[in-house]
């Protein structure tokens, strides 16, 4: 990633508390020792008439990859853990809408890099859970854990 | 409005690249000339849960005001053509993705002011329906002039 600038920096804030989405998804995965493999998301969405103008915003932070879904929206993801921890610490001081999605994510990864047990990982089921109720999905989801 | 400083500018129009909407409305009233008032807008969204930090954002700017529709989205509504001119040449040089909007309302809000005739009209109506283009609408309106 290239040297940002603060004003590059408050951009990014500001599209973020925007378009952006930050959650957690908890993938069944029987390969994983807990049943699950714990996935962080920031994801862009546009529309496709844009790409290159989006394409451009995107290079300025060449954390990401791009795709196209079916239905013609453009999606920038965000998903190795190291490149969501910078790219949040980046736009973190400018952010305004968006906070306690950032403050939650950062938890939730600096816990999942200790967990050690079942217990350590019920407790971060639990706070990535709490990401439905910042981010107003109204589904409740019953998990049962392995083995 | 306060002033802005060049951080805050870059926030807006990032949050305007992501989540804002520039469009002109021509709405059928036959107290006006030509049978049509032109009515510009540039407007945020947001869910209704980030009301307190979406207020806090919009006071940065002071220039429109505030709604929760039915639905419980927030709207936040520039409409008043001097707010809405004083808000583009504020983010116009941060923004990436919506140049050509901002480049189309420019032009549209200074033809309007100098339409004299009929024709002057047609023209400004022809402009209006090219944001059907940028802004990705499919629906195409026929409109007839009065008198």
């Amino acid at each position: 990633m290239r040297k940002l600038s603060s004003i590059q920096k408050a951009y990014l804030a500001g599209f973020l508390d925007g378009d952006g989405s930050i959650y957690v998804r908890l993938k069944p995965n029987p390969t994983y020792k807990f049943g699950f493999q714990v996935a962080p998301y920031v994801i862009f969405f546009q529309s496709a008439k844009d790409e290159k103008n989006f394409q451009k915003l995107c290079s300025i932070l060449g954390l990401g990859y791009m795709r196209k879904r079916n239905d013609g929206i453009l999606e920038y993801t965000i998903g190795r853990a190291e490149a969501i921890a910078e790219f949040l610490s980046l736009v973190k001081p400018y952010v305004i809408l968006k906070k306690k999605q950032i403050d939650l994510m950062q938890k939730i990864m600096c816990m999942k890099s200790l967990v050690k047990n079942k217990k350590d990982f019920e407790a971060l089921m639990k706070l990535i859970d709490s990401f439905r109720e910042l981010n107003y999905s109204k589904k409740r989801i019953k998990r049962t854990l392995t083995p």
